[in-house]
């Protein structure tokens, strides 16, 4: 069975050089100047971890048949050799939103906010990987962490696409957001 | 915040004593005489434990804004002193229903299951918290824990229940089902 847990750990190891850490709505986190990824229970040691985001992925919760495969259709590996940059993006909604009903969030996720087609239209092919935190224990700091690779050109079209999902109905219901970006490179040291 | 995780240790402790326990499908759980509820971080020392299951209570996922009104204004609390019965129902349903997107699941549980109406039908007063297990690491034995509480005399309209479930649609996608009887005694010793 293929890993489902992920630990996003920021300090001063791992291939991701942190090249910006912007928060965008919320408590900022903590500053670390690189980004390592641990899968499963494999335990980094060595690390000097200012923080740690774990998450993992599940069964998807708002995307119908014929959307899925419309994304699968499109979805790109991660680890392409040409995919230098990437995001993370850790998202905490509000109450508000996990008081709403199953329906009710659908809603404003798909017939408000047009979240599937937006990613569609704006990024078709992403290279996309989307981890749960709330379910995960009690205390997780964001609810969501999505993870995203792409190339140097593609960087304009990222940022178009997070601007138009960060204008939506559903992101009303954010009440925290940090955007990481990054740069992959080996440390010098 | 009131806590969400919830550990439900099968040994030889704990305010209830174990009844009866049937493996409906899939795999039995070990032997164990007593069941002790931990919440929370809280750590149960001295427990002799046969098995430990851990959930957490979550958003709900295919219940609408209508049925929730029904199930809320019906909905007994935990703990009544006439209680004096519990049901705990460890479910994993298989990687089919895992593979289904949300709007799958939600008609076969909803248009084809009719899980809520009957459960409105057959025990519109019930005790009831369900766990999820799934999200919480890789290695969850279960995905649900639904724990019940009733008196003795509505014994039987829990079994009626029970049974009209077993019977829709959702349940063909069970692929491990325990049936576990309490019932809430001292321990004499």
């Amino acid at each position: 069975m293929p890993t489902r847990l992920f630990s996003f750990i920021g300090g001063d190891a791992g291939l991701w050089r942190i090249a910006a850490m912007d928060a965008m709505v919320g408590e900022p986190l903590p500053a670390a100047s690189r980004l390592a990824i641990a899968s499963g229970a494999e335990i980094s040691s060595g690390l000097h971890a200012a923080w740690v985001l774990r998450g993992i992925t599940s069964n998807e919760r708002y995307v119908d048949r014929g959307e899925r495969t419309q994304i699968v259709a499109r979805l790109l590996d991660l680890g392409r050799p040409e995919a230098t940059r990437a995001a993370l993006i850790p998202i905490r909604k509000n109450a508000t939103w996990w008081a709403l009903t199953q329906d009710e969030r659908l809603s404003i996720f798909k017939e408000q906010s047009h979240h599937t087609r937006i990613g569609l239209q704006y990024f078709p092919e992403l290279a996309r990987r989307l981890h749960h935190c709330r379910d995960l224990s009690e205390n997780e700091p964001f609810d969501f962490l999505t993870w995203f690779e792409y190339t140097p050109a593609d960087e304009a079209a990222f940022n178009t696409l997070l601007a138009a999902l960060r204008a939506t109905e559903e992101w009303k219901y954010v009440e925290r957001e940090v955007d990481i970006r990054l740069v992959r490179e080996e440390a010098s040291r």
